[in-house]
């Protein structure tokens, strides 16, 4: 007979992305086998590094270096891992509802990631790639290598299937981009297409590629990728995806079969279907990361919403940042249990690098501004320290960058 | 003044196959550099071994390793390479018109090749991969990847994604099913596709798979491929190939995101165009090897008919028949030019191998039934030999096949 069992608190982390993941990894370390049963909720049997995608999208890595088993990482009898999709959060009969089944809670830890921020623009989810996940990531690749082998049997050619638009001039679209353009040469090769038939577009609505980093490394970043063929449109909305490309504010059409979504994010819909007070999927947190109104209910990752009171406007959704707050939730987690006082969360911002593909990068850590092949070093760096914070120094020589 | 050259005559090939590569090689071996301008007329820069092609078609092999550059085993001192596209043949003026210009001769090797035959199935061309061609086999290869990426990207699963149809099992529709399905598990795990939801058809409308071929072989290898997943629609005509699938005879419908296309070839559009009698675009020669009524204009390979009187059927559209023929061809035009008598033309058949996916194949070799992996070792054998025959011990090392 368990009758022990049942007084232990029932822990659920919701997600296995960056927050999930380092949650469960400190919780397993922090707290003891008796004191609570730990439970992961992720849609996938693996995990997968996020700010890696940009790579195995573009066709320079192999998707499978992006991801790991979560029973590779985890020890599976300190924690229970489910695999199923989150249908919706019942707060206030503390349960979960999955999509084959449900789960109790006592402490719920919710950390659910994002989604594509379409703000509004039609054809997005119809003749758009915005998913950047594993599973979005391959199907984009292959897209990509598949226009470049229609191009040669069709008997007209057709230049928009060498057409390549990334909306958005944010980390994601240029880390793509990157990627895109210095594998450009092997493509062509491999598929016989002139170099000069492919086109590549990065359109930004805002006034600036990169908004908020600084000046200096966007303008070198932005002469690197045009010295590879990428064509810049600033200052210039989109205001329609469609079938066969996309319609600018102006009314100009660029014709493409390819159109890849990078405009930012939001956070999960589950949040706004579980009825949290959120602002496009984000729930304000308090300072000790729970959601206002609940003394049980951590949210962190993407799905959190902070404001930096030095510039009043929100944290940006980073796997740093969301990694921080994980490592202060478990710990919140423990002191909950033991009546202790709940610690606040700071940011800790200790750099940001955009990779630009081949040996190139740009970025800033602390307060050094970085080009070229030093920035790419660090770029590796921060990979890499993620794996040691996850899984130690193995994880780091199993599954890490060579940063040479 | 270049007088002397005027009187050299012209010998024009059109095609860079089996057939005109091998005439190509011979013609610059038997004759002297003062005796003949020998042109090659090639769309691309690249020969290719059309019968390898099952292989980069099913990503089993890279298609670089299927071609190679014209000027990389022809002598370009002994022989011009032209780049273009013949559009027809004008018989009487002694010319050819291309694309982007116009060539004289005075002996003509026409070895066109062939083009898929439809046999007036509608959606063929629309809708059904068909053109078994370096160009071709990549943009199905690119096309399979591409459906498994989607497979798991798209909201409810759409089954059709993962069907397969290859309508014709001849010699290309087996051997490309083999190396599809021997790829099979490959494909499932790197794109996380349960096995099982993969479907794969094979529909032939004549009462046996590989007609002609030993029935014990042809059992071999369907009980093989059935063991991979493969299922046989024998005795199966289709009506109609739509954009959803194939229509059957039955009325009955498959769905299916890929058909690809292999129930045998005609010879080349440019025959009927060019005004000679031809039964689906190849020419019945004369048993020296040429068009019939045109002292100087050889047909050689798909594009010529001969009859095997033996079983009063003609011999297949094989690279085997089609270098044998270039052997001759070359000698007679030799012989024609020093007014020699010509020689008849009298197929050699050596034997016959399928492929049927990693180191399986059925085969006869002489009046031997080859099964299994001495099948295997002798496909690779064959695929050598003619790497041999074109370019001698070099080309076999550095283009060839390990038998192993």
């Amino acid at each position: 007979m368990e009758v022990m069992k049942l007084k232990k608190p029932n822990i659920v982390i919701l997600g296995a992305g960056y927050a999930g993941m380092i949650t469960a990894t400190r919780l397993t370390k922090q707290l003891g086998h008796n004191e609570a049963n730990i439970t992961l909720v992720n849609k996938h049997e693996y995990h997968y590094q996020t700010t890696w995608l940009h790579e195995p999208a573009a066709g320079t890595l192999s998707p499978d270096r992006t991801r790991m088993p979560i029973n590779s990482v985890l020890d599976l009898n300190k924690i229970k891992f489910v695999k199923d999709s989150v249908v919706e959060i019942k707060r206030e009969e503390k349960k979960v509802l999955l999509q084959n089944g449900e789960i109790e809670f006592d402490y719920l830890v919710v950390c659910l990631g994002a989604e594509a921020e379409t703000f509004g623009v039609p054809g997005v989810h119809e003749y758009a790639f915005s998913k950047w996940t594993v599973n979005g990531a391959r199907e984009v690749k292959e897209h990509i290598e598949y226009q470049f082998a229609k191009y040669n049997n069709t008997p007209e050619p057709q230049d928009e299937l060498l057409t390549f638009i990334v909306a958005g001039a944010g980390f994601t679209g240029i880390e793509f981009i990157g990627e895109l353009s210095e594998r450009l040469p092997e493509l062509c090769a491999h598929y016989d297409v002139p170099k000069e038939k492919v086109k590549m577009y990065v359109i930004e609505a805002a006034p600036t590629a990169l908004p908020g980093f600084d000046p200096e490394l966007v303008e070198y970043g932005m002469n690197l990728l045009e010295s590879r063929g990428v064509e810049f449109k600033i200052n210039c909305p989109i205001k329609e995806v469609t079938e066969t490309g996309v319609t600018l504010a102006s009314g100009d059409e660029i014709k493409a079969s390819t159109v890849v979504w990078a405009t930012g994010v939001r956070g999960s819909s589950i949040i706004d279907k579980s009825g949290f007070e959120n602002m496009r999927g984000r729930i304000k947190v308090d300072l000790d990361l729970r959601a206002p109104g609940h003394d049980n209910i951590f949210v962190i990752g993407d799905c959190a919403l902070m404001i930096n009171e030095e510039i009043n406007r929100p944290y940006p959704p980073t796997a740093q940042i969301a990694m921080q707050m994980a490592e202060v939730c478990a710990t919140n987690i423990k002191a909950l249990m033991k009546g202790d006082s709940l610690k606040t969360f700071k940011p800790d911002i200790k750099g940001t690098v955009a990779s630009l593909g081949g040996k190139e990068a740009i970025g800033v850590v602390g307060t050094r501004k970085l080009f070229g092949s030093s920035a790419h070093f660090m770029k590796k760096m921060i990979d890499n320290r993620y794996l040691f914070l996850l899984g130690g120094p193995g994880l780091v020589l199993k599954r890490g960058k060579s940063p040479m």
